[in-house]
């Protein structure tokens, strides 16, 4: 085993929504948290609401969180790894550019799929992260024991990790979030224009309109950075979506009925076919796989996994007293694992998989 | 005063989900409700259910609604209108072409905005428009008895009536309603066709993504015929969406920070400004205004108080004992008083205004 006893003490590095929300939560499960902010004030407002303990930079934290801007990210982390022996990892919600800035084994990228239409602190709870996703992008550069620190510590937020490659993730998210977003925003922002003409519009906006555009409720400020930092996926989104549209509005000026019968039975079925919360599924197995103790075996496993669909669960890593060897060790769904096997096998893996008692 | 006593016996044609509501609503206040469907056995679910008392046609029902499919309003409600002395009025959710197909003195378009992921009787519920927005729309055929009427059986439903004209409610229900469920189906088939590359896209679906596509998941069945009854307004209102999303797109690649920032900061506004559950009015005054007792009145003066976001609560006519003449009574929140005076003066009639005891 690595012999990492949990650790207890956490650095926050902006203390906002996310970065207050992890503080939180960490404080309520016992841990030691200090946190600053690029805001003076913001991180004093954390401190006096409890978020945190204390104000400044902890050189005995083994874990770090960086919630600041996009943009702002790598830099914060750079200077994390240079002054702290922490692990750190991040909040954002683009990771391509940040984690190829970083670059440190030290480093694990990260993004919680957990918001609030509240922003800043005041909207923080302990319990944001509940049953939430939460990515982790390792990449060939991340240290097996980084990892596997950061997995045990968002797993203690309640969070479910879900392992994707940095482009990956930038691809997903430009799908679930990005463009839905933007999306969100323009419906409103029609609506809006129509409504001045007519008041009795936003009368008849009613839940489903509701529900649509609740996202363009939220705090435009981190936008921008947002989608300038995964550009290339968002306008590429928007390009198939764009392009769905058009197809769509094409049926309804032909009138074509069937089409539209046929596009809109098919949107059916695949809304109807989104998970709901994740069930804990009802049978579990464990994986043992013998990896080689270097960076990027964890990132190739988890996810191949991930690109299956397979929920790794109570991840960690037993290391060879030799070292150089160790046996990556994970629960998942019984009926995942011949799925897994054949394609650990192809890439030379020899998994091993044991029902549990 | 009219002297109408509160009708009894109603009738309803379309024994589903909307049909099935209305009639589960009336019987719950102890109307006598009968009703057909276009499916015989859909009527006879109907009926072991408890949403009607009998199947087939009551001559003796004092309104009928029609909830049939758009492309079957026109006819349901003729065939009533020549079979029965009811008042008829109907659900159907796109109104301009059922209006001017039906055009008699005792038709008004309705469009109740409510609605359910589920669909049938099954879905159907008793307080399935309690607070939800009924739209009316009356035009220059409509009698103002028909309408005072078919406003009172609404509001005993509990909905709140919203007085447009057949083409404005076509215009609003496409940007708030048409579209909107256009662009969600759009939104998760895109997703949908990215998730069987990557199964790990549904486990990032969070919150605001099922927010957003929820709508995407009801019965496409319907949407065919409203597409192509509403296609003017729908095929307009796509081109504008499309034109935003562009600019929005075009924003992005070329990393417009600010002009994103601004776009999305709009759209904020917009969305913090949709009014949640229509509070009741604090302060309410009665309008009174003499008015010819002549169809097409009740039409100008309703759809001019909807223009202006003017709520009209406990409408009622008062006719004047020599015929001919009538007095149109309402209450309205007192600050709107002034903008609504102003417009009825312009528009020739003498309203009054007089605070409630």
């Amino acid at each position: 085993m690595t012999g990492l006893a949990a650790p207890q003490r956490a650095q926050v590095v902006g203390t906002g929504l996310i970065g207050g929300s992890v503080a939180l939560g960490l404080r309520k499960r016992g841990w030691h948290v200090t946190g600053t902010d690029a805001e003076p004030e913001v991180a004093e407002r954390a401190l006096r609401v409890g978020a945190i303990d204390a104000v400044g930079l902890d050189a005995g934290a083994t874990v770090a969180f960086v919630a600041a801007p996009v943009d702002a990210i790598a830099a914060e982390a750079q200077a994390l790894l240079a002054q702290t022996a922490a692990v750190v990892t991040d909040v954002g919600g683009v990771k391509e550019a940040v984690v190829s800035a970083v670059g440190d084994a030290r480093f694990v990228g990260g993004h919680p799929m957990a918001g609030s239409e509240q922003s800043g602190i005041e909207g923080a709870a302990a319990d944001l992260f509940e049953g939430a996703v939460w990515v982790l992008t390792p990449d060939t550069h991340t240290d097996p024991s980084a990892y596997t620190l950061v997995r045990s510590v968002v797993a203690t937020l309640g969070a479910d990790v879900v392992d994707l490659s940095p482009r990956q993730h930038d691809e997903l998210v430009a799908v679930v979030s990005h463009v839905p977003h933007l999306t969100a925003a323009a419906l409103v922002s029609l609506a809006n224009s129509r409504a001045s003409q007519h008041a009795a519009l936003l009368r008849l906006a009613a839940g489903g309109f509701r529900d649509m555009t609740r996202i363009a409720a939220g705090s435009p400020t981190l936008w921008p950075d947002i989608c300038v930092e995964n550009r290339e996926a968002i306008v590429a989104t928007l390009d198939e979506l764009l392009a769905s549209l058009s197809e769509l509005r094409q049926g309804v000026a032909s009138a074509d009925r069937s089409g539209l019968l046929s596009t809109l039975g098919v949107a059916q079925a695949a809304r109807l076919n989104l998970p709901g919360k994740l069930a804990r599924p009802a049978e579990l197995c464990e994986l043992r796989v013998p990896v080689p103790d270097r960076p990027g075996v964890i990132a190739e496993v988890t996810t191949l996994a991930s690109e299956l669909g397979i929920n790794l669960v109570d991840f960690d890593i037993a290391h060879s007293s030799e070292g150089g060897h160790g046996v990556l060790r994970a629960l998942i769904e019984t009926s995942a694992q011949e799925p897994l096997r054949a394609r650990l096998v192809d890439r030379g893996y020899r998994p091993t998989f044991r029902p549990l008692e």
